[in-house]
């Protein structure tokens, strides 16, 4: 939480869309104290939240301030839609993950433009549903405002209070701006993930064996629901797709010059190595946390004995430094208790946590 | 150590080239009482080697039974060949990443066919270098052996026996095969995370700052040295190329049908739909650990309290159980000691490790 951030949001506030997010945000505004109005299009779902103490099932007489609509980006504009009509003064938001496709739905089907302004919490889980929802899922998140050209000031500050109310930063930029930035970072990425793991459906059982480390990292999101996906892509088809035009040109570069180096042109690996040394440079462009300056963290790596409980000895022995432990990535061996572990740090934390390690008895890597 | 499985090889041993894998070798025959001699074009990495207890630093009338070649594969082929002459009845073996190529190179140089056998010992590294090395390194990996249609059994044996006197579990398959297994599962999709990460390079910094973690784990192993992954690719060139024009083929389909979904196409989702259902099957292919039968972990998903300490104390939690960890994500938020920590664990050890965890207080995720 934040609240002395800002002044909390001014309610009651109508959440329509008590999946994972709509109620994350309801606990979070019960939390601060706000009142919470909720509905969705299965009951259920609103009971489910309202049992959980995310506010009241909302009745036909509700006069929310705000209403903060939570449902797939393909049903978002016209259920913002129907909210301006319903209620004539409220602020309209979204926290859909596409921006520019929604507002332009809205609108088009007589959302008030003044009242509009979209919205996008950064904080996907890989689990749905109301009853996965948390009052702190979004503490501490990103949180994308995207203002129209028509926004008034009010309603724009409205939607920077709801998000500061939640615990969660905001952030402006334009709709299209945002949409082009989960293209590239998310759901770009997330069919990529995808369309590699596909490869491997043909693939003879004894190659798929000896898969390592890198595989896992790059298919883990293609483990994800194709339902939800399949709505965020299809609604943010065209940045998208631009990403991925990028992607295939750079990829095609590749081949060709493999194709090359493979029948003796040894020269045109040079194309290979440049894009080799440019994914490097990307790749140290990426911040550690949402919102974090870039930041390339340190590894330690400590190599575990093979007993029982050396992790949670290890983590313990973490946990008694002041080092911030930034991520930790673990290398098993085969049918073995434990393995490498790697503890990202920041850079200036390395010394300390390796000598505490070491005087701990831990294998600390050079 | 697994030195039950089989009986050691018969040393000596000759080690050319110090690095991270061939010290790491060196360290394991040393720790199974085998007889080593190290040489390396870089006479103070071989000096390195042998202080940390590799072997001794090979003289001029040396006598090995065996060679392992474990240098990098452009030079591999050639270093064979003059090992075969100079030692006539040692067997001849390497540990590069590429065998087909490296194999033909050494025949086409004048090794002698029975005595050349390949290997692939599968245990990467993100350091390199003797002082990196490791007794352990290789223990309980997979080590893919590729004998030629030449190679005697004697030396075949004595290449399995290389392997298990390590630890690793020798598999066989054709340096064909091989090279096809790890163009899949390794050499394109580091490329492939090479190449989205280099999308990021000319990104706007407001971008690159919503990333999230799908991005970070897709693009972790675009941050790998560019010289030894240029001479891999490059060795390697037609089984990746081949894997690429795989991934550029669904791609390109996944671009065309977003492109015409934007042009109010909205049945070419179905497309977009199907690819991500592919990978979703894709993904449950691989192993969970090198060798291990193919599964799908279980997660189990525990919210940490915002105090210092917290996850050591999961950890020594995890630790009481009999629960054994498979793998580990902390998705941070901005600024804070914890987050949201995801435990995989085998599918059936998820109730009992849910309940010792809300036993002791944790906040498990339902």
């Amino acid at each position: 939480m934040n609240q002395d951030r800002s002044v909390a949001v001014i309610g009651p506030v109508l959440v329509i869309g008590t999946g994972l997010i709509g109620t994350s945000i309801a606990l979070a505004l019960r939390r601060a104290g706000v009142d919470v109005l909720l509905e969705d299009l299965d009951p259920g779902q609103a009971q489910v939240a309202a049992a959980m103490g995310a506010g009241e099932i909302a009745g036909p007489t509700a006069e929310p301030s705000l209403v903060v609509v939570a449902v797939p980006p393909r049903h978002a504009g016209h259920v913002l839609a129907r909210a301006s009509s319903a209620f004539p003064s409220a602020t309209l938001t979204d926290v859909t993950s596409v921006k520019e496709r929604v507002l332009a739905d809205a609108l088009a089907l007589g959302a008030d433009p003044v009242r509009l302004v979209g919205g996008h919490p950064m904080a996907g889980r890989e689990v749905s549903g109301a009853a996965s929802a948390r009052p702190d899922l979004l503490d501490d998140r990103l949180w994308i405002i995207t203002p129209t050209e028509f926004t008034q000031a009010q309603h724009q500050r409205a939607a920077h209070r709801l998000a500061t109310t939640c615990g969660a930063y905001p952030v402006e930029m334009s709709a299209a701006e945002h949409d082009r930035a989960v293209a590239l970072v998310s759901h770009a990425p997330q069919l990529l993930s995808s369309v590699l793991a596909a490869q491997l459906i043909d693939a003879d059982a004894a190659y798929v064996q000896v898969a390592g480390q890198g595989l896992r990292d790059m298919t883990r999101i293609a483990g994800s629901g194709s339902a939800l996906w399949t709505d965020i892509l299809g609604v943010n088809a065209e940045p998208v797709a631009d990403v991925l035009d990028g992607v295939i040109n750079d990829l095609q570069r590749a081949a060709r010059a493999l194709r090359s180096v493979a029948t003796g042109d040894l020269a045109s690996i040079d194309v290979v190595t440049e894009e080799l040394q440019r994914g490097a440079v990307g790749r140290s462009r990426i911040p550690g946390k949402h919102g974090a300056a870039p930041s390339a963290y340190a590894e330690v790596a400590v190599m575990l004995a093979d007993r029982p409980g050396e992790l949670g000895r290890l983590f313990a022995a973490v946990g008694e430094t002041t080092v911030n432990l930034e991520d930790v990535r673990i290398e098993h061996v085969l049918g073995r208790q434990s393995g490498l572990v790697e503890l990202s740090v920041q850079p200036d934390s390395v010394a300390t946590l390796e000598e505490a390690l070491r005087s701990r008895g831990f294998d600390v890597r050079g």
